[in-house]
């Protein structure tokens, strides 16, 4: 067994939500996986986060799921700490893929709320504490109701932190008065870690106190978010200014193609595959991007890496 | 192999969606799932539906459902056809339980739109279609947007009847004009089944031409809802409102206690533990009804147990 | 002042919800409105109901309100019950009209909940208790959630109606449990009025107790719903079905065409234009069908006039 | 006619939305309204918006809304620009109150979209501009999802600002994603304000380069605002972060009492009212606070007004 690199408190920094890289529904692209994850550990990030929304984690087999928690954290090797998302509607699932996790080295679990039923927020404590008491590892709450559609209200969040076993949270719902509510309620707490989700937003957060962000585009260009950060983390104003804006014109070209949802999503695949490092297969229900937005996507890109370079950072040729 | 009762066309009239009889997360209560298997085709019904909202599926591990569906195809041994809900936001997960169903002579499966993701319409048909190649059994539709936050719109619903592994429609929508333009538009199509899930409308859908009901008081009660479905079908306006009545009765009474969600859910399998037919332990995130609702819940069924006789049906003692 | 026809307890039958017939943003077709009053009387309708969401009323100005309110009343003159709209966000406009309403001698009022701050059950029931205790007229209440996107809860209107002005409810939701759970609970109240808002859910509703419908499709064809209606609280199962079975039809070929939401409301008014009983303009911020949906409406509208003549029904010329 | 403020471009700075100070449902506190007024524009605001959300704009009836313009434009005689609130479902009647704006020597008016039929995009945006091409003042759109039902979509937000009369925009969404991509699309309109609504988000706005923000809590504590305001707009995290925790304390302590929604406007208007400064009295359907929460407020602002000394800036005693 590997040497499990222990969590500091509070956990901060860059933590990409890793997308998987596919062959077919059933089949891991190893090759592809070995690749992203030396591209994004090179990148100088501080921990890496698999089974996540952009992991496509709902849509893959319970097989692929243990498989990929195993292998990541061989390919990690400790250089980073493994975050795995056990997020289920089934709690007996979620343990079962934390045990693997654990095995395998990871840091700590990740948990949305269950997404099928929907539940009051005492019921929503009971299930988290029902979840934490049988966890061999820490737990990162994930608020994420635009796919949940429940809210982890701030009380919540105060009430779950008492647990020593729940260490953070992530808020995926790009609602900036929700965070800093949760920011200040939690401001007695400086070992719990609140990271956001959204990129567009991650800059002004950390500015105010947040401990960093789980951003889909750290696949991509990890080195940028990392840097964005520092600077946030710094108070350099400016230098957050003209990184922030990189990062906004990331999201916008890249991530609002196509008619339907996850076009983020699909605009990371498919990028990832562009740029040579995996393969931008997607799981049933999702597709990747056809030509036509392949095409579109390719030649944004060439300006964003540019861009990125002008910027003094690595971009992937 | 048991011989598997060929599904006829239009399939036909009750279906109950069976609770998961359970001792803990992870054990069925197998002597509960005979008795109230027998319980249940003793009164008279159509088919059985297991793994749907009301069988808890989303909340059960895989190795769950799975033994549920060989227990449960073995108990009925072919008495009725037997429904297999593989709803699930992994496509291959569906896939695998679908298998596992055929092998165990299930006639049928059923499955609800993914439910993490959001889709568009055509997005839905993809889906539909993906699945439809690779099914070894029948399917049928599942509405079910209070849960999956999608409707399988009526043009969708057109769409995907063309597929001749695609053999019916569950709507738990609750809406009648959704339903009625569903009705409207497959009238052409007498081959092609259309149920409804709540029971509180099903006498007045079947009156007007659906096929049956897949309604969870039957779980209790399974001759009311057989005799109700009856006297839809033949158009006995009096005795349909006699029995319609009883079955709005068992709803306000059993189903609206508890604060939160899924008061339904709890008031069914809290009566059947009343009952003495099975467990009513409820898998994570959901929690059975304690002491003070369980004394209203049992109550409030001694009345009705008392009526049900007096409409000259069997109520279980 | 006219004689006022009282209201029946309970008040049943059809009761079109009628389209407002406007020449531009402010000033009402009021040769039109005559046309068209005339026309849906002659259909043998009970009552009439002005300014609901039929007649556009949110999008009118109080200029208008109060005109319609009291042109229609006297061009009425008395042959049915005037019911009037007052749906309002804001109470002290919603009594202006009530008292517009009685001067001008209508019969009733209705009121949907505010739609603008989203109120608790609890706030709904003072809101309706300090309407009521100011209004000079019975109110009936209206549920609308897609629109007011808050509903009246069974509970609530079972509490409501202990008021004596309350008279009854129009539930717009289509959802047909909630319908028949409110009717379960008001069974014991043969004088408060149930009516249900969409056409394709009114037979039914009517066969199993509600006492009328609100159904748009009566600005065209008022006899085919009043026909529909009767056979329903007759119990005559078999003229139901062949009349819903043309309601039905025309939903489907009137109210379903154009990209966005409405399209229910601007088919019925390119009808009632095609037939010349009035303009079809929409106040801001509806617009009206361009070319091609108004000739998809004609030429649909031919189809259905011939089959509802071919069912002994009046269709105008 | 009293010498209008021109609006600077972009209109910059603390623009607060006031509350409406009532006697009862139809009757202005007049003298309440002075203090106000006086009260703010004392604390070094930009600009004053009248008739928005927080003005309880959709509960006042007309006559009180025409008036509380004029008397506004009177009391504050030009010292700073004068905004006006003319959401309506009505587009006649938002065209009558522009007017009266205009004449009344208010700067511009402020527009969500109409909240009771839902409209997709191009229709809003044909909404938008029928409204401009009558309006006689300059117009900021006001995005408000959680109230309007509908988000003005960042490439919507684009197409309107190509209209001359359309200056701006004001968010509630409180979605920072949403917020920066309309910014990254609007950076090449340096003229174009985007302010936002909440206050829990308004320091790290400014400091990513939006143009000011439209807070509720700069009713009772305007200095603290434009200290917080103008920290951010010269990049001094520092200073930023201090008032932006006092803010943050404001909406913890005196917005989230009570058991339903509009707490935020129950407490800054139960807030005025224990400071003296106007009636608290709420227009239906929404109510004051009585006496258990108002208590609590009393309290909280005791403490609030202790930090707010502390900080060196101006707090009502």
């Amino acid at each position: 067994m590997k040497t499990i690199p222990s969590l500091p408190k509070p956990f901060k920094g860059i933590v990409p939500p890793m997308i998987t890289p596919l062959l077919d529904d059933d089949t891991l692209d190893v090759e592809g996986l070995e690749r992203l994850i030396n591209h994004i550990i090179d990148g100088g990030v501080h921990g890496l986060f698999i089974l996540g929304t952009t992991g496509e984690s709902t849509s893959l087999s319970y097989k692929i799921r243990h498989e990929l928690v195993e292998r990541t954290c061989e390919i990690v090797d400790g250089r980073v700490p493994v975050l795995v998302g056990i997020t289920d509607t089934a709690a007996t699932e979620s343990l079962r893929l934390a045990n693997t996790a654990a095995e395998a080295g990871a840091a700590a679990v990740v948990a949305a709320p269950p997404y099928y039923f929907s539940l009051g927020q005492p019921e929503l404590i009971e299930y988290y504490e029902y979840l934490v008491e049988r966890l061999p590892l820490p737990l990162f709450l994930y608020n994420m109701p635009s796919h949940t559609k429940i809210v982890i209200e701030p009380d919540t969040v105060k009430t779950l932190s008492k647990h020593e076993k729940i260490v953070g949270l992530k808020d995926s719902s790009a609602n900036n008065a929700y965070f800093n509510k949760v920011l200040y309620k939690m401001k007695d707490r400086s070992d719990f870690s609140l990271f956001v989700g959204p990129e567009e937003i991650m800059a002004e957060t950390v500015l105010l106190g947040a401990h960093g962000g789980v951003n889909g585009g750290a696949n991509m260009f990890p080195e940028l978010y990392v840097k964005l950060y520092e600077a946030a983390e710094n108070g350099h104003v400016e230098t957050v200014k003209a990184l922030h804006d990189q990062v906004l014109e990331i999201s916008t070209r890249l991530y609002a193609l196509g008619k339907f949802g996850s076009s983020y999503l699909k605009g990371i695949k498919c990028a990832l595959s562009v740029l040579g490092i995996c393969s931008d297969y997607m799981a049933s229900p999702l597709h990747h991007f056809r030509k036509e937005e392949r095409e579109k996507i390719a030649e944004n890109l060439e300006d964003i890496k540019v861009k990125i370079q002008e910027l003094g950072l690595k971009a992937q040729d």
